[in-house]
């Protein structure tokens, strides 16, 4: 189940990336599950990754060869990822493994070993079946092409439990030149990210320095992909990384970088609501709006707190708009000295709850109405100040319990 | 569903305690659910009440007239239980109406309105049908009983998804002379109480004076009723309820506070496992034994994370003996400077993960096997101090959101 009838968009070739996908039978015969993406040495790179203290072995990897590139001044020059095997809760076997493939990889490449960064997703705590694997990489780096159905194919080659392809592309004007964001992404359960979700990548032509990457790549992702629950589960493996190849415009003084992290938060947003929208049997994308707090962070936590009520999320699926378990969920947030008799709670544009109860104008028929819709929005403001955030979240659905019970078997 | 076959025992009588139930018709005709539970006026009555910060009109009642009766140096007499309806969400005319019900049985009781305390239980939101619950006083005070199946009939009278009636008793020696603890309790779902479950009720014979009842109810619910979730959801209407009746022996000095203490704990704990057994949809009872941390708040806090995992809770519905879940949820629990090589997570007697990642000795067949049964321990050894935490939790299966998506409609 997937919640609306997003298709993945048209993407522009980028100068100097070339992406290639094999199939390397790693958990399944005859899908893509190992993706390959080249970019060019004028690239610079930033990543987020997992804040799950059993993170990864390419979580661990990868973080050491992007710190070894930029020690020594050069731009890594391929991402290798697969899906069907995580390689996470794997000790030091699993460091040996990640090491290994970006070894490999790096030799029939003609790179240098730490330009390889490695990303794996799938089941947790089995080794990697390492002679498929490597096996794979020759398909795969036959296949580089930097034409638009590359990123498709690379979308789709990412993917576990997710039913589509992932992508989200931007075009502004930076003066007079062309600049362009394309981004893939996978993730549809074990989705609450800390610092990046379950596999995003982004690349742009345009050129920017390293630590103005590494700050926009913070801030888009902290308004996108970590605020994204579906079932408050923190993955070991996210990781959210972007390229800026150099070979467009400079990004540098302050209306560009503004104009840019603009365009860079709409990918970014475009993709994490993505990952709701096929959140593991999501029926509805779910947006909560939290307004009138006192910190962003007092906001977030009344949000999650909502996003992650099993009775919140069970009323949604059975589109009842039994706001009695919002208010519940609201009023067992973490929040201080809390009056409730300012909370005011909408559904849509219908008023549920003022003065800490059922809002006087309330009919029963126009929640429903609204609840029936698979786009829904909760705004819930708290009137103690001025702070706010948006979390999105997907609904908890018989078929998600069906997907997570038979996921192994 | 519910897990194992527990049958609601036989309680003793205890002097001047008496119970009366009617059929008031509060939602639904036919079943019990209006329930007094009259005490003496010698009893000292101590409660806890959930922490949400909306919390329900007869929680902000109840605790007004507790108050009122300390300062008073008089009892509690009655405690009047509803459920089909939770009178919360509900402002200003919830609290009017709590009060209502409170007079109205004072006044057919010949007691002071102070001297009732009123909780409910059921659907948040609607207004309390007062017309149908005043008219269930007074067959409900005509069925008053000190017998032991009024215990049972009371443990019927005051559920709402429950599937069955949970009570227990224990019977201790303090010096020479006997003294009963009885104890009724209902949840099923919006389990995670803090500060006591959604309505516990116990009474022992023994004369203890408030402010060690106090001590005692808090110490013994600490680690049996707030160590307990279904589904991460706490009430808006939580509330233990003790009353010692003072018929009995004083409970005063060091011992026989530690043995009254232990025998307390023993009826707070079964109240608690019986209402995760009965949790919604349940399939499984779980134990969550955390150890080796810094702090209890640490041990709790990796066991509630656990505990509330969807993915998890997915995997123990399947019996499925997915190890990798497991250790994905202790990983992003709220601990600092977290050494993921030290922890150790066994289930049942299987070891499961060590040096982080999958147990040398480890086998499927023997995890699969610990999965199958009704009853599992969990053990998570954070390597990092002396302190431990136990929590229980149940499943999450097809039937969890069957119920939560029915149960309005």
């Amino acid at each position: 189940m997937a919640v609306g009838n997003t298709s993945f968009p048209d993407m522009p070739p980028l100068n100097g990336v070339r992406l290639g996908v094999a199939m390397a039978g790693i958990k399944k015969p005859n899908r893509r599950d190992m993706v390959v993406i080249e970019l060019p040495e004028t690239a610079t790179v930033s990543g987020v990754f997992t804040q799950n203290a059993f993170c990864a072995a390419p979580v661990v990897v990868a973080k050491q060869h992007l710190e070894q590139c930029r020690a020594d001044s050069r731009s890594p020059r391929f991402w290798l990822i697969n899906t069907g095997n995580a390689n996470a809760g794997t000790g030091e076997a699993g460091l040996r493994d990640a090491r290994a493939s970006c070894a490999e990889l790096a030799k029939q490449a003609g790179v240098n070993e730490h330009d390889v960064l490695p990303f794996s997703t799938g089941v947790i705590g089995e080794p990697l079946p390492m002679e498929r694997l490597l096996a794979g990489l020759a398909p795969a780096l036959e296949t580089l092409t930097c034409d638009g159905a590359a990123w498709q194919h690379a979308g789709q080659g990412i993917l576990t439990t997710d039913t589509r392809a992932k992508g989200a592309t931007v075009t502004l004007d930076i003066g007079d030149q062309a600049v362009t964001i394309n981004g893939i992404a996978k993730g549809s359960g074990m989705i609450k990210p800390n610092m990046a979700t379950m596999l995003g990548f982004v690349v742009t032509d345009a050129a920017i320095e390293a630590p103005l990457l590494d700050r926009l790549l913070r801030e888009t992702v902290d308004r996108s992909f970590n605020c994204i629950t579906v079932d408050s589960d923190t993955s070991t493996n996210d990781a959210c990384m972007i390229a800026a190849t150099g070979t467009g415009p400079q990004i540098v003084d302050e209306e560009q970088v503004s104009i840019f992290r603009h365009a860079l938060q709409q990918v970014m947003t475009e993709l994490a609501q993505a990952i709701i929208r096929d959140g593991e049997g999501a029926t509805k994308l779910v947006t909560l709006q939290v307004g009138e707090a006192n910190s962003r962070q007092e906001a977030l936590d009344v949000a999650f707190t909502v996003a992650h009520s099993p009775l919140v999320k069970t009323a949604l699926y059975a589109s009842d708009a039994n706001w009695g378990r919002i208010l519940a969920a609201v009023g067992r947030a973490p929040v201080s000295d809390f009056d409730v008799n300012r909370v005011v709670i909408e559904l849509g544009d219908v008023r549920l709850v003022e003065h800490g109860g059922r809002a006087a104008g309330y009919t029963e028929a126009a929640g429903s109405a609204v609840m029936a819709q698979s786009d829904i929005t909760i705004r819930i403001n708290l009137g103690r100040g001025e702070e706010s955030a948006t979390v999105w979240t997907s609904d908890l659905s018989h078929d998600y319990v069906s997907i997570n019970a038979d996921y192994r078997s």
